[in-house]
């Protein structure tokens, strides 16, 4: 339980949501910043807004996903006001307590280390990269099922990369009817994909494995899928990016040979916020525990 | 192969033209009746109006999945004008030459009766309507994940009917990590379900079965979700009729209760039209073999 601690949030989308519910069955102490367009009403729970009182006695920071922009402002789907996180603002939060977002942008790393707040970036946890690949694979598949005039079934598929996304990418295709192959480096990776009963190749034989290719997908955040791959590509074939920006597809090069490429976005916010919430809602409330009994220990 | 048979198409959708290709590449003779706005024009292939003259050689018509409308006439994506299959024109097939459509409305079918020509509706046929469930899983995963804000992975998902479809949609759930139950009436489905490694119950049961399912998907041509199993879903559920027009769910009754409730469209042809003709193609050609064959035997 969460008794007695004080989180406060500042921001977000329908994401954060999940994460407020998850705290207050917790029992936390509950302030919500820049939520002032919030239809349900939690009981219990205090709308504010940023000043230097509010933020003396949090416990936990939690921003959005994309925690502030380079100039500090925050973004809130609940307000219609942008809220700009201050260094003098964020002066008065206690040196014990943490800021906790998904990714943050140099202004606000920069700010952190100044102040010796300590920040965590969710999105850099292979637990939440893994349980997010769940809905990025649903928006996946759900991308490739729009964009094509054939099934996934029975066709033939190829996966860049076994990490954390590509893996169960390449489950689910699989389970699909799809034929699958796919392209890693590490010897041990291309063992595992054998094991699942999928076909690796070496990714520096990339060229010479897409002749006859459906869907390309790529995970991998490097120039990849280069001119020389796209040039020996099927015309039907489909690409779907979901390395972060600016994936690894020359889409020049694919939109001047006609062959369809598509940059995913963040997908399980889109797909899934429920969902995608949730996750963060489980580890963070975890994470907020684990600080609170180390600071208990540290007393 | 099909050298010296000579084939008719009257009309389609993007379909057709695969069925048209394989035809060609089984050497088949081809003339197309209302394909005069086709881009891509076939070697060989024959662009003519619909008379007399040419049905008198024909040995198999096939008109689009829809043959014709109550009024006798034939929907063409490739032509402007709506062409009318009247009995004056029909009455110059040869007796020995069979007409191919997906389903035939009562004017098709009276019509084939009177003058005694072989009417095939290739719906009805078992692999058809296996080989179409494959292209409609993959747009009902499609309409899953578009109309929710979770993932089909972790939900409890409820499959009602567990035919040619249901049994499709039952695996591709299972494998995308949904918690499935399947509603079934014969013990063998029953037990085939089990041993699938999802959970059958009798569909007389459905009432008490749904109360914390997210996704109830129905195959059955009966109404089957009244009012009151929709009473019983929790609110964020969303149901996906898969029957055949008008579907087995109280729709009036779910947008009462705010469930949203979709009956899906005929998806093979919207989500995968290239499949979806591949798979016409390939029956298609086979019974127009085995059709040829034995009007060959008979002389």
């Amino acid at each position: 339980m969460l008794t007695g601690i004080h989180v406060a949030f500042i921001g977000g989308d329908a994401r954060q949501l999940e994460v407020i519910k998850k705290c207050l069955e917790m029992d936390a102490t509950i302030t919500l910043i820049g939520f002032d367009n919030l239809e349900s009403k939690y009981k219990g729970v205090h709308l504010k807004e940023l000043s230097p009182e509010v933020l003396k006695t949090v416990d936990a920071l939690i921003l959005p996903i994309v925690g502030t922009n380079e100039e500090g402002y925050v973004e809130s789907v609940f307000s219609k006001n942008k809220i700009k996180l201050s260094e003098e603002c964020l002066a008065f939060l206690p040196k014990t307590s943490k800021i906790y977002t998904g990714m943050a942008r140099n202004y606000l790393k920069q700010l952190c280390t100044e102040l010796q707040v300590e920040l965590i970036e969710l999105l850099d946890r292979d637990d939440i990269a893994i349980y997010n690949s769940i809905p990025t694979v649903e928006g996946t598949l759900m991308m490739a099922i729009q964009n094509t005039d054939f099934t996934i079934h029975n066709s033939n598929a190829i996966v860049l990369g076994f990490g954390r996304t590509g893996v169960s990418l390449a489950r689910a295709l699989h389970a699909l009817g799809a034929h699958v192959k796919v392209g890693a480096r590490k010897p041990e990776h291309l063992a595992r994909i054998f094991e699942m009963g999928l076909v690796p190749f070496q990714i520096n034989d990339l060229t010479a494995n897409v002749s006859d290719v459906d869907l390309l997908f790529n995970t991998i955040p490097q120039m990849i899928i280069t001119a020389k791959v796209i040039a020996n590509l099927p015309h039907h074939s489909l690409i779907i990016d979901l390395a972060s920006k600016p994936g690894g597809t020359d889409f020049r090069f694919a939109e001047k040979r006609g062959i369809k490429a598509l940059l995913a976005p963040g997908l399980p916010g889109i797909v899934a916020p429920k969902t995608a919430g949730k996750i963060i809602a489980n580890v963070l409330s975890n994470l907020i525990l684990e600080q609170c009994s180390r600071n208990q220990e540290g007393l």
